[in-house]
């Protein structure tokens, strides 16, 4: 059985023994307790709200200000419904009532050098794909704080990847715009009760000056440990080592995002 | 001349006529007034601010719960002045005490793979790039919100995509692990004085329901004279378009970014 963790920190590396940081605040408390949310009430988010977390995504830092991002507000049930259907039949996406879209954009800044009949040459290479996705990242992040901070939950949608020529086609999206991942937006049902995912030791995951491989073995076999624990507490007979190899072993476990490559060239991703 | 917006919504777009929100909170106030810090004070920031940035970093998000990410702490003067070099001579990294490289990491889960005798042959599609890619960002984004709740100042560093081999020599990273990019953190310096920076506005980059390129003309062009209204202000004779133009215009205009394919060929990414 797992210990009380009481801090957040605590929790978070389901490590009662975890240092209590000596600096706190609101902030620091919204970010580590982040919980994706996988059960929704049915109330409604305000368009207005949704504004407000798009002004928090907008304030993120963006590569060289190009602003290389979109989001498409989904409300339509039939529309989230198809979605969900793309994701693997996910019922969270028809269940909350926002489903965001954030995509990779390139296309208003074509649209802006066709505009001036000036060439556009940087976007074809794979480092300008990495810029539009890191934008779209950061932007998202932002937005899940603001929701969190509001009472609202959220949930990352990655599946959106298994079949983009598809989301392509839902929402219209034009030649040079991906669709990264989907983001549900709701009021968390609390009957869900999920806890707070503990993760890896930071012995792992933060290196001193150089990195160290073989040092990570023993925190990755202590996280194994904690994590089956947690686990164990809830009924569930998972092991976070099989569940990584199962999610990564070959490649029909990226359930279609092998075709990744394919479907970015066919929108207009030069990949260079 | 830009006329005073004072609600922070009302700055991030330079536009006093956008809508005051409803709600607000402390987190909002910190999301919505960021400020990329390009001067620093030579103030020291203790390893538990660090560890505390981390554990922030690590409540973000992560696909599958797979944590395909590392930070390396870097304080070593000399190799802050090496990295600040192939990021085409950025002061600040030089200045602040401390640079933190955030990677894509999928070595931990080929020595965890490779230790069960276990295939993960997953991770060689460009699909788990942008996994690790999506990871590294959502993680360092709660780093930097968690920096500014303590008045930490911050920059991201994409320029060391610049030349990534060498990156990964002054960090002694392994095969399958990927620098995306550095964070400069210190406490800012007052005098530099920049203001935040004004985003396009909404109706450019949120969509409702579909995709919609040609209704972004008009406010991309609002947009060009806002912000150009804010440089004026600070002396400073730039265009956005220009910028933007300028940035992804060419090869060249990558600064060595054109390679990263085969940068990343060369780490142990096949990127199928």
């Amino acid at each position: 059985m797992t210990q009380t963790a009481s801090h957040p920190v605590q929790q978070r590396y389901a490590d009662p023994d975890a240092a209590v940081p000596a600096q706190w605040n609101t902030v620091l408390e919204v970010l580590h307790e982040h919980k994706s949310v996988r059960r929704y009430l049915p109330d409604p988010v305000a368009p207005e709200t949704i504004r407000l977390l798009v002004s928090a995504a907008q304030s993120a830092p963006t590569s060289s200000n190009l602003q290389a991002w979109s989001v498409i507000e989904v409300r339509d049930p039939a529309r989230r419904a198809r979605l969900a259907a793309i994701a693997g039949g996910q019922a969270h996406i028809e269940q909350a009532p926002v489903l965001l879209v954030w995509t990779a954009d390139f296309a208003r800044l074509r649209q802006l050098a066709d505009d001036h009949r000036a060439p556009l040459d940087g976007v074809d290479y794979l480092e300008s794909s990495y810029v539009g996705v890191v934008d779209a990242a950061l932007a998202a992040q932002n937005a899940v704080i603001a929701a969190e901070s509001l009472g609202l939950g959220t949930v990352y949608i990655g599946a959106l990847r298994n079949d983009p020529e598809q989301v392509v086609a839902e929402l219209n999206l034009p030649a040079h715009v991906f669709p990264v991942f989907g983001l549900v937006v709701g009021y968390p049902d609390p009957a869900e009760g999920t806890r707070v995912k503990p993760r890896l030791p930071q012995a792992a995951v933060l290196h001193q000056e150089t990195y160290d491989l073989p040092g990570q073995r023993e925190p990755v076999a202590a996280y194994e440990q904690r994590i089956g624990a947690v686990y164990g507490d809830q009924g569930l007979p998972f092991s976070w080592t099989e569940r990584v190899l199962a999610r990564l072993g070959s490649e029909a476990a990226l359930n279609g995002r092998h075709r990744l490559r394919e479907s970015l060239t066919t929108m207009g991703f030069r990949l260079r």
